[in-house]
């Protein structure tokens, strides 16, 4: 197709540890899907936890990555005007980073229209029981109770879900291992959906994903609604900022005290972005009291700084061609149409809606 | 449009009454929509209930009205084969009826997809809240007790009635008296969206519509879960057979005995489909015992046999060329085409997701 080589023009790998081959023969690979909701900026957490995972998956199987915009309304409805940005910041963040369009198939959830066709029809073989107890309804419930988002959209959350998966036929999706029940409601919506009216949707499974737990500049997950992050687009002068803030072993108070990487969010992000063996010197002067704080955060920062250097001048580069997002959506909505349109017509025809 | 002569070659008046005037000047009548669960064939109650004011309705308004298909599986989603039939059932009896696709945009639900796109949307506002209090809800939860209906579509049904009504710009809705509380909370919804994201659905008014209540053979209202209706396609043994099976005063028992017009099922049917004079030959020989019961019957039976001659003769020549369901349904999804895609733009754009 016309798009795969306009494509290839944004991606040069910035990993050179990612193979360089030829499209991959996608007939024989598992389709592997994930999505994320276009929430801003992202941050070394979503690096480490998904980017770098995102592009590991794009070589090794058929990959379906897509923008959640739709999913972004059950919570944040009221602020609608934020989602443009957003999402155009995440498509650029993923093209910045490799995420590679000739050989993902890159797309946005509301070009899919067919997505909220069949959440209504697979919203009408779903329980009530099975949707109410779903964990994370609830912590959504309790983590927003001072807004107003207990709306029939969040409550379907899950079946929207499934519908992104079974709609292109997803077959694998990443799951953390403290995930893998979210993914089982999906695959009893499936089950129901296959037992009521023949086999025509594919059953997911999970594929288990490590992703190691990212500390933020208070020691807890590093998380945007924490503000404890450091923003892979941040300029070096932010990054040095921010990692200066950092708690680290409370115990080591001055140079020469002793300190304890293994309670320490510094030496944690240390071994992200540093070599095995500069780690390890870390490690030892650390423990001896040698190396105090405030060098081993500069030393840090300087390596955070380098590590995105190359994906901020990719980002850079590719604002300057802000139609690129536009592009890539529309050659994403292209290759997923007739994936999508296969799915609806059997289902469609199983219901004996056709 | 090349639909319309087609549509007027099996529109023929069988009621003298409905005025033959040329097509209605549409950009001047506010529009009505109604729209219809094909849940089996029609029966003398809904004729009276539904279709003598969708004649009137088509004369006198901008009309739409659609077959409700995807409503019926919050109820029967577990028994889809039934469908297909149902829905040209449905389309039959309105053409047969003097439904006028020249006059009235006549579609199904199912072949306007943004109706689930919508729906997605208005869910997203939609306080849970107001769900679980609407009364219909819970009845048919109760109703429906030994199935398995609880399912999320069920609970979203005011959410795509809502839909139904909102992306046509639907101004008025046809509702009986006790019936108003069930528009208020579409009216509820598309408010909430206006202040939400600016003045762009409309909000529909009731459309107040007298429609008598019909008796069944037991006394209680026609209808057909309670098999005490006499379908308008029944030929003239079966609806001789089933008037036969209609209660009557329980204190008059034979020939002479005097009777109570006012609380006799039959004669409720008599004031329907006999003259005036007529109506009152019988109040009068009831009430004095010269008329009885069995000869009253078969005086109604033949009356409704002839009423409905006409329309069991356009039925049946209509189901010699069935594919006239197909081009009526496929000429109104493309005349309800612009209306639906000029409500979703201005939606999409007013949600910023366009």
């Amino acid at each position: 197709m016309g798009g795969a080589s306009r494509s290839r023009q944004y991606h040069r790998d910035i990993d050179t540890k990612a193979p360089s081959t030829s499209p991959p023969d996608t007939a024989r690979r598992a389709r592997v899907l994930t999505g994320y909701r276009p929430t801003g900026p992202l941050h070394v957490g979503h690096w480490f936890g998904n980017i770098l995972n995102m592009r590991k998956l794009q070589e090794e199987h058929d990959a379906f990555f897509f923008v959640a915009d739709w999913h972004m309304l059950t919570t944040d409805y009221d602020r609608t005007e934020l989602l443009p940005d957003r999402v155009r910041s995440l498509v650029l963040d993923w093209l910045a980073a490799g995420i590679d369009p000739a050989k993902a198939t890159v797309y946005r959830q509301s070009d899919v229209p067919e997505v909220a066709e069949l959440t209504l029809l697979l919203g009408m073989i779903t329980p009530l029981g099975w949707l109410e107890r779903v964990p994370t309804y609830k912590e959504r419930l309790r983590d927003l109770a001072e807004r107003d988002i207990a709306n029939y959209g969040l409550l379907g959350y899950p079946v929207i879900q499934t519908v992104d998966i079974a709609i292109v036929k997803g077959e694998l999706v990443p799951v953390g291992e403290d995930q893998v029940s979210h993914l089982e409601i999906s695959r009893e919506i499936v089950r129901r959906f296959n037992r009521l009216y023949g086999p025509v949707l594919v059953e997911p499974q999970p594929l288990l994903s490590e992703s190691p737990l990212i500390p933020g500049s208070d020691g807890r997950k590093m998380s945007k609604s924490l503000d404890n992050f450091i923003g892979v687009s941040d300029g070096p002068d932010d990054i040095r900022a921010k990692v200066r803030t950092f708690i680290t072993d409370p115990k080591k108070i001055r140079l020469g005290d002793p300190g304890r990487p293994e309670i320490c969010p510094i030496f944690t992000l240390q071994r992200l972005f540093s070599a095995p063996d500069h780690v390890a010197w870390i490690d030892a002067n650390c423990r001896s009291g040698a190396l105090g704080c405030v060098e081993d955060k500069m030393d840090l920062a300087d390596r955070i700084v380098e590590y995105y250097g190359p994906f901020r001048e990719r980002r850079a580069e590719l604002e300057r061609t802000p139609e690129i997002v536009d592009e890539v959506l529309a050659e994403g909505a292209a290759k997923v149409r007739p994936v999508v349109e296969d799915t609806m017509k059997a289902v469609r025809r199983a219901m004996n809606l056709a």
